[in-house]
């Protein structure tokens, strides 16, 4: 099998796969598909660790390919371009996120929706159009097609643009969708994690006012004063929760354990929205009077399409939203992903690909 | 205690009332308040029955005071107006919905949202700002501020227009609000009752197409060639739900019994919006993950406010936009509350308040 990994395709490409669900990563040659004529390749520098690679490298999801290699906040400089590429050139800053593939026709595709095309193929894990596997960015190189491509504008730095990818687009989305991106607002955002803390950072750029609710007290200082929330509740304080009732007008829910959404509803003012983008696997309970006593709404959202990413990325520029990251070596991915089990990062790992993953072919 | 009644305010009144959780009316001798400065008194012609009658007068809900006049879909011809009033003038034809009172402060008050004040007065069986009780349509006469008056267009029948009142007016905001109002939408309506028949008239007479959901096969037929839907789906078929996946681009729920929500998720395009109007009284059981693969959500509406139940009723005016109705005499309205709970009805029951109401004093 090893080896067919290496001959499927005609370009030696190097990585870290877990090979079965005990998730535990470990060195792992394969190949990459020759760069076609729409394609873009890159020599990958960093790339972070979401949340969803350790559901996928334990199979979670019940979906998991093995040899597995994770990654979707992939970032790099361009090494080669297709022949009829016409947005970017060798040399280029770039990045791949949750998506390498779309069908490009269906109704979602069309409005610049890909990521909820039916056909959408993931970064990796997932089966292209080929029929082969696809692989992430825990490797030294990547191939896409140059419209899953961004562009990462020169003033980021490529370390802390790689979370935007995935937790960067995955908050951003549905702040401007959902309307919760006037100034003047008062926005919610539920769970100080990955995403939590890039949606305090765009929220707070877009001149909306953030009120961070989380379990952890001891996380009220950090969102304050380090990322410029406007206010803090303790999620299990009813006290707290109910002297908020009302004030809010939206609410970014990130967290995917299971939690209770009936105090959340509260403290929505009426047209207030609850946006899910963490994915709890229990169904959550619905209470539908709170609903329909203030027109609220319970959303999803899920990242983002590519367009709304690269526009995402000028945003970040622009107002120098950059998530707060910690710098790993690529032998650390292990002990990184024990970690973030304990949410023990602030607030996302990122894998220094360009100068710690060693070939061992 | 019926003296007292009788005697709260100088303006004697008729109606017919519950006296106690078993829900059944008897005739009620009570009193309105004389005809304020800003407000319109009418002689009471036409009262529809409303579910939600059923609810109040066996005081499912838990709210319930009596003695207990129903009735929120109210109109008839105007007796006296005070010396502010503006708008109305004697003999005009006018209607009461579900309120009859808010703050008139409050940014819901302020956005013509009145019936999202948290101070909103119902028009029956709640505390008035002057401490006493509310009495609804059924009753020879009502009183209200101007405010909470709308005008029912000439070419509107009375008796057809009551239902308008709550009915019309749950299931037209909704449409409106959650931009399922566009000529080419396609919309699901569950449940073929007294809401859902005239979501079903309003949404057509809007230009969108029209899928019935309902748990009567018998309703097909009745559906589709007299209130003109475009298709028919059974609710507990699993095959032909699958066969309409992802093909609407909202549901207006009425259904307040319990009920699955997941198969109505799957029915949604990629950012459909499932509406409820109707409250079950269990929480739903809401799963995550189909609400961000497709960026779908679940969202309430409750009755409407002054101004958009005013252009409601021209809107209904100008497309002849009329509820099917039973009229039935006073006298029947216990059977007619009995018949309601079997959902014996096409669609609506209007009491011919006008004509058989007979004070017995």
């Amino acid at each position: 099998m090893t080896r067919l990994h290496e001959e499927e395709h005609p370009n030696k490409a190097f990585g870290w796969a877990a090979r079965d669900s005990s998730g535990l990563l470990s060195p792992f040659n394969f190949s990459r598909r020759a760069t076609g004529e729409n394609d873009v390749a890159f020599k990958v520098l960093y790339c972070g660790i979401c949340h969803s690679d350790l559901h996928m490298v334990k199979n979670e999801w019940g979906s998991s390919v093995y040899p597995l290699v994770p990654g979707h906040e992939v970032v790099g400089e361009v090494t080669e371009v297709g022949n009829k590429v016409q947005n970017f050139k060798v040399g280029d800053r770039v990045g791949v996120g949750c998506m390498v593939g779309s069908c490009r026709s269906c109704d979602s595709c069309k409005d610049n929706l890909e990521n909820y095309c039916p056909k959408m193929v993931l970064t990796y894990g997932a089966k292209n159009y080929d029929g082969t596997i696809t692989y992430g960015g825990y490797s030294d190189t990547m191939v896409a097609d140059e419209h899953f491509i961004v562009r990462i504008p020169d003033n980021l730095p490529l370390d802390a643009a790689a979370p935007l990818l995935c937790a960067g687009i995955t908050v951003y989305s549905p702040l401007r969708y959902y309307g919760l991106d006037k100034p003047g607002l008062r926005i919610g955002v539920v769970g100080l994690g990955g995403l939590g803390h890039v949606a305090v950072k765009f929220a707070k750029a877009m001149g909306v006012k953030v009120t961070v609710i989380s379990t952890s007290p001891n996380k009220k200082k950090e969102a304050l004063e380090n990322l410029g929330a406007d206010s803090f509740l303790i999620s299990r304080d009813q006290d707290q929760l109910q002297g908020a009732n009302g004030t809010l007008d939206g609410i970014i829910d990130t967290v995917s354990a299971q939690h209770p959404v009936l105090p959340l509803l509260g403290l929505l003012k009426s047209n207030g929205k609850l946006v899910l983008v963490g994915a709890p696997e229990k169904p959550l309970e619905l209470q539908a009077f709170p609903l329909l006593q203030g027109r609220k709404l319970v959303g999803g959202s899920m990242i983002g399409g590519i367009k709304e990413t690269q526009e995402m990325f000028d945003f970040a520029a622009k107002h120098n939203v950059k998530p707060d990251i910690e710098v790993v070596a690529m032998e650390y991915v292990n002990t990184a992903m024990e970690r973030l089990l304990k949410a023990d990062v602030k607030y996302r790992f990122v894998i220094d690909i360009g100068k710690t993953l060693k070939a061992t072919s």
